[in-house]
C-alpha cells in the first residue's frame, strides 16, 4: 500500500489510466478508492474521462457520497455506486464501474460470465446479475439514487463483481492494485468466453480450481507484474498522468498535500 | 456553440477527424453543419477523407447542394443527403454520412439496430431502413440525385439515424457535438448487439427507458465530456486539425474569416 | 501513371507499404505492376517483407520470373503467379498476391467472397476458387512452378480476383493505385460479409448494381482519394519508404535511374 | 545460430519481446532457449512480463529447473515446463509457454486446432491436449512441481505444441527463431480456424499437405524475414530492449560476458 495520501492518490490518478488504456474504461466509467486513513470516506476524481485524470482531479467524498469540500468542478452522477458499496463491504477498499466492450455482450444478452481460464478465476465463481428495471422501473440506467446504489451494493452481495443489465458492470477489490488486475483479468475472461462460445458450450474451472487460481490474482507477486507491465504500456502511449501541481505554499509538495489532507478533515 | 462562423468552421474540421480517429470515418463519409447565420445553407467539406479535412477545405453550400462559391476543388458526389435532409427537418443543423464496420453487417444483413445499452439509446428507438433499390432499380448505391437525397430524407422521417441497405448510414443531430457522440455511441451499440447475439437474441431497452437514457447523450455535460475525451484521443495521435491558414490581407485572420464569409453571402 | 520508371518505382514501394499498413500483406504477400515501356517485363522487389520495401529492393523480370539483372538477394520463390497472369491478361497491369485475415476465412472454409456493399463491388461479381490439390496432389501449397502459375492464371481467367483455398488470395487490376483500392476493398468486403453472416445470410448487390457500383472504385477521383488517405495513414506511422539511394554517377538521381533502365534494356 | 553466449542472450530478449509484441505473451508467458555449450541447462528470464525483459534479466538454470546462481530476483512460478521438455526432449533447443488469446477459445472449449493454412502447417499434424485436472485433480493450474511438468512433456510427446485446458499452450523448436514463428504462424492459424467455424466446418490441409507446408516455416529464408519483419515492427514500437549493462570490470562487454559465463559454468 502507498505510504502517504499523496501516493495514493497518485496511484489512483495512474490505476484510471491504466484501465483506460487497456480498454476497461474509455470515455465513461470510473475508480475509486477508500481513504486510508478514514474508512469513512473515498477517493474518486471530479467528473471526467479516465485517461484524462490527474492527482489534482481526486476529490474525497463521504459515504453517502458528498463532497467533503465545496466542489469546483461537476461530480460523477454515478458515484453513490462507490458510496454505497463502502458502506456494505468494509474488506473493499477500492471500487471500479466501468462499461467495457468484453462484458456488454453478457450484460446485454443477460448470459452469465464464468471464470473460464486461470485468471479468470479472479472474478470468483460467480458474478451476479442486478437488473435496475427490477425494483425501480423505467430509468435512464444510471445509478444515481442511493436507493439503487444500496440496491446494486445488496445484488453484489460477497461477491467481487456484479453484472448490470444493458449497463455495465462493478468490480471490486481490497487494494487498488487487486481491483485493477481482476478489471483486466474479468474482461478478458469474457473475451475468451465469448469466443469459445463459438466453438462450442464453454465449461468454467472446476470448483475447486477457482478457489485455488483465485489466490493467484491477488498474489503481491502477480499484481506487482501486472501492474508493471501495464504502467508500461501506458507510458509507451504517452499518457502517464502528470504529477500533483506545486502548491502554492512554500513547503514541499509531498508535505503540503499532507496538510491540505489533514486541514479537509477537520472541516 | 461555436460564437462565430470561424470556430464553427474549426469545430466541423474537428468533428470530422474526431469520427475518423474513432473509426466512424474512413476513407469515406462526410459530416456537415447547418450555416449559423443562414439555416438555407451548410458547411461541408471538398472531397477529402475525414481525417486530412482541415477548416480551409470547408465550403459552403446551399440546400440544393450548390456550393455558394465556384469550387477550386471537387465535391463531394452524395452532398445531396446533407441538403435534402437539411429541407426536410429544420430540427436538425447536423448530418454524418457514413460506412461503419460497426453498422455494415446490419446494412448487408437488413436486421435492425435497437438500443441495447444505456448510451446506445442516443440513436432513438428505431433507425429504419432505406433500400436505393426500392424506388430507384439498379444505381451505384451513391445517393448523388437531388430525388435520392429527398427520398432518404423521408425514410429517415422524424427519427435521429437512418440505414442504408448495402451501403451505410446516416446520422442527424440538433448539433455538431451531439451528433459526434450519437454516431459513435450508435457504433457502439451496434457492435454490442452484434456480439451479444453469439451468446442470444438480445433484447432492446424497455422503451421507457430509451427515452430517459437517450436523453444522457444530450445533456451538455456528457456531450462536453466526451468531446475532451474523443479529441485529447485525436491529439495523441498527432492528428489534429491546422488552423485556418492566414489570410493574405494584414488584418487578423479570424476578422479577415469573418470578412471572407460575407463576401459569400453577398454572392 | 507515373511519367517515369523511378517514379513507378517509388509508387511501386509505396503500394507495398501502403497494402502491408492496412493489414493485406504482412510479413508475406507481394505486389507487382507491369513495365510500363516493355509489357513483357514486370517490377517486383526482392524477397522482403512489404513494409520494408525501399525503392532499392525493386527488380525487373521477363513474363518468365526471370530477373532481367543476375539477383544479388533472395527473391520471392511465388513469382510465377506475377509473370503467368501478365502472360494471361494483356490487360493486367497490376497484381497482389496476399494472406489477408479477412480473406483467410473463406479460403479455408471454401465459402464465395460476394460482393455485399458498394464499394466490395470492386472486386466484380464474382472471385472463382482454385485449389492447388485438384491438379497437383500433395504440395507447400506454395504457387512456385510455371505450370502452376498458369493453372491459377487459368482459373482466373477474366475477374479481379482468385480465391486459393487453404492459402490466401490473388488480385488484379489495370493500375497500381486501382489494385490497392480493390485489395482494401475486398478485404472491408469479406470482413462485413463474414460479420454480418452472424445476422443472417446475407445477400450480394443486385447484378446491375456491381457493375454500376464497381466502377466507382476504377474513377480516378476515388483511387487519388483513397490513395492519398492510405499514405496518410502510412506516414503518420513513420513508415513511408525511403527515397532510391543516391547514384554513384555526379547525375541527378532521376537521369541516373532512367539511364541505368535504359542500359537493363540493352542486356 | 548466435555464435556466443552473449549474441543469444539478446537474442532471447528480442524473442520475449516480439511475442509480446505479436499478442503471443502478454503480461505472462515465457520463452526459454537451451543452453549453447552444455545441453543440460536452459536460459530464461527473472520473472517479468515479456515486454519488459533486457538481456540482464536472463538467468541459467538446470535441467531441473534450478537457478545455476543464487537469484537476487523472483523466477518464474512455471519454470518446470522448460526444463522437463529439455529433459525429455533433446531435440528442442527453445520453449514458448503462453496465453494467447488466439488459443485461448481452443484451450477453453476443449476443441483440437488444426493446421488449416499453410503456414499453419507449422505447428504439425496436431497439438494434443493436456487437463493438468485428469492426473493431479484441483490445482491453481500452473504447473509449478516436477510431476506436473513431467506429464506435461509427456503429452506433447513428439509434437511441435500442446494444448494445455483452461490455461494456454506450450511450443516448442529447434531454434528460437523457428520457435518464434511456429508460435506466431499457430495462433494466426487458430485465429482464422475460429473465424472460419462461422462460414461452415473447417478442413484441415491434406496430411501430405501439413509435412510439406511445415518444411517451410523451417527454412532459414523464411525465418528470417518474419524475424526481420517482427523486429522491425518492434523498433518501430519503440520497445527494442537495450544492451547488456557495462561490465564494472575494464574488459569489453563481450569479453566480459563470456568471462562470466565462463565462470558460472565452474560453479
Amino acid at each position: 500500500m502507498p505510504d502517504t495520501l499523496t501516493d495514493l492518490v497518485a496511484e489512483l490518478a495512474l490505476a484510471n489510466r491504466i484501465l483506460g488504456h487497456e480498454g476497461v474504461l474509455d470515455a465513461f466509467g470510473h475508480v475509486s478508492v477508500r481513504h486510508p486513513d478514514d474508512p469513512g470516506r473515498y477517493l474518486l476524481s471530479r467528473s471526467r474521462s479516465p485517461l484524462l485524470i490527474e492527482p489534482d482531479d481526486i476529490l474525497e467524498f463521504t459515504l453517502d457520497s458528498e463532497p467533503v469540500k465545496p466542489p469546483k468542478a461537476l461530480l460523477y452522477a454515478e458515484r453513490v455506486i462507490h458510496g454505497c458499496i463502502y458502506q456494505a463491504r468494509s474488506d473493499v477498499t477500492a471500487v471500479c464501474h466501468h462499461h467495457a466492450p468484453a462484458v456488454m455482450p453478457f450484460c446485454i444478452a443477460g448470459k452469465p460470465i464464468m471464470p473460464v481460464f486461470h485468471l479468470g478465476a479472479a472474478m470468483g465463481e460467480e458474478a451476479p446479475f442486478w437488473d435496475q428495471y427490477d425494483e425501480f422501473g423505467d430509468t435512464n440506467l444510471l445509478v444515481v439514487k442511493q436507493e439503487e446504489g444500496h440496491s446494486l451494493a445488496r445484488a453484489l452481495g460477497s461477491h467481487s463483481a456484479v453484472l448490470m443489465n444493458r449497463h455495465g458492470a462493478t468490480v471490486v477489490g481490497s487494494g487498488l492494485k487487486e481491483l485493477v488486475s481482476r478489471a483486466i483479468f474479468m474482461c478478458q475472461n469474457a473475451e475468451y468466453q465469448l469466443r469459445a462460445s463459438a466453438l462450442g458450450a464453454p465449461e468454467p474451472l472446476h470448483r475447486g480450481e477457482i478457489e485455488l487460481a483465485g489466490k493467484i490474482s491477488r498474489l503481491p507477486t502477480v499484481v506487482t507484474r501486472t501492474w508493471e507491465y501495464w504502467s508500461m504500456r501506458l507510458q509507451a502511449s504517452g499518457a502517464m498522468p502528470p504529477r500533483r501541481r506545486a502548491a502554492k505554499s512554500p513547503r514541499p509538495a509531498r508535505a503540503a498535500a499532507r496538510g491540505r489532507s489533514k486541514t479537509r478533515k477537520r472541516r
